[in-house]
This record gives structure tokens, sequence and C-alpha cells, in this order.
């Protein structure tokens, strides 16, 4: 392994080790669970849980790895606040969206190369990139794993049915 | 900027970003919000920024890069829940000690080649290291940005006073 293939495994493993944690949580929870507020007037579970999907789903189109699959989860789970809007999304669906999105995600992820992860994200212009060549694939990455974990750190405030 | 350099500094830049939220926030916090609990029976913020606080200058003598500042940080913000052993640790010790571990632990990260971050930590011996070479400094540096992402996500359901 190149030693740039080591700095790119390395966040794939975190990646999937917090991932690997969140989703366990959440299988752990009962549906009824899904719908609590994490606090007094916070947000339930599964809007978090809806919000991740919805941004991890985003991950797709910004790395240049493929369509969104679920779209429709940005107005109720990311443009807008918990309850804003209607929806249908039952726990169920969220479940099942929920381990689409990341299997297909690990997939893409592990196809990449660690050259492709040094690569500008589809957010910024090729222009930009040429002055900003921090704005790559792999720095987006290492966010979203900030923002995953910021979010599971507030759903396991509230106990697992285990 | 060769690409391994490249990759360890998103890696730095995405610590820096997170943990510039925490202290921003640690910053808007009074003293007596740091004594509440985040949740009825959770940990207060003091127990959890001494815990982060303990954590990171742990990371000091695990990527041999000196000695703790505040190994007395341990007992009542690591080995122990929080409550469960006596300390004096105000809150304006805490204040002074985040600043200085993470100012400190700032210099040391950005003074590492990223050669240096692919190799060992010392919590690793060199015959496990050579089966197992992503037991490096870097993939500490990410476990321990998802470890602090993971409080931050905490912290903030606390309203700060501004």
């Amino acid at each position: 392994m190149t030693s740039e293939a080591r700095f790119a495994d390395a966040a794939l493993r975190t990646w999937k080790l917090y991932l690997d944690r969140s989703t366990k949580f959440l299988d752990n929870l009962s549906d009824e669970q899904l719908l609590v507020p994490i606090a007094p007037g916070k947000n339930t579970l599964l809007y978090i849980y809806g919000h991740l999907a919805a941004v991890h789903d985003g991950i797709f189109p910004l790395l240049g790895l493929g369509e969104r699959l679920h779209p429709e989860y940005d107005a109720p789970f990311l443009k807008n606040a918990d309850g804003a809007v209607e929806h249908s999304v039952t726990p169920q669906d969220l479940r099942a969206a929920w381990n689409e999105i990341h299997d297909k995600l690990w997939s893409a992820f592990t196809g990449l190369t660690a050259e492709q992860w040094l690569e500008r994200h589809t957010a910024v212009s090729p222009e930009a990139f040429e002055k900003e060549p921090h704005r790559n694939r792999y720095s987006v990455l290492l966010n979203r794993l900030g923002h995953a974990t910021y979010h599971l750190g507030q759903v396991v405030l509230v106990k697992s049915k285990e």
C-alpha cells in the first residue's frame, strides 16, 4: 500500500467505525423511540437519522459518485426543521433508506483510488480548485465524518431498547 | 505540497474547524451553565469538556509528542463517572487547561510531516505495527476527531448564553 493509500484507508476505517456504531444504535431503537425528542423541545431521532441519511445521500452527487437515492428526504429532514413539513417517511422507510444509502456509499468510497480522493468535489469550480486544492473529495469525507459523529453523540443520549 | 501532505493537511483543517467550534461554544457558556447536566441525569458540561481535555491531553504521549500537561484530569473526567470523585477543578481552571492543551497540541500537530503521521503510535509495539500499519498517528487523529465532535453534538444541546 502506498503512503497515499494509507491516508485514504485511515479515513475509510474511521468512517466505517462510527457509521457502523450509528447503524447498530438505530437497529436497537424501537419505532416508538424514533418518534421521541432527544430532549424536551429538541429533534426526534427519526429527524436526526433522516437528516444524516439526507446529508449522506447528498455525498453521491457532491463527490461525482452518482445520483441521489432519496432526494425526497431533503424537504422533511434537511431544508426544514423537525415537524415543519408533512411527510410520509415511516421508521421502516427510514431504516431501509439508511442501509441502502450507506451500503452503496461504502461501495463507492472503497472504489476510489487515493489520487481520486484528492480530486475536486463538484461544488467547487476547476478555477477555484486551482487556488484551493484542499477543497477535494477527501475533505468532504472528513467533514461528513465529523458531522455524523456530532449527531451520533446526540442520539445516544436516548436509551436504546437493549 | 505533496499528495501525502494534502491528506495530512485535510485532517488538520477538519480538526481545527471542529475544535475551534468547541472552543467558541465553551467561551460562550457561563460558569453556571458548565455545572448543569446536558439532560436530566446526564453529564454536566464541565465533565464533558474536562473529559475531552483529558483525552486530548493523552494524545501527547500517545503520539510521542511530549508529556501530559494535566494528568490530574484523568481521575475526575476520564476514569470515573461525573461526580464520582471529588476534585477541585473550577470552570476557570478548565478554561485555562482547555486552551493550553489545544494550543500546544496544534503546534505539535502542525510540526509533524506527512511521513511522521503514518508512523506508529506508542500504544502499538513495533512488531504489531509491522502487521497492522494502520495503527498509526494519523488514525489516532481521525479517531479523536470523531470523538470530539461526538461530544460537541451533545454540548450544543445546552443553550449558550449569547
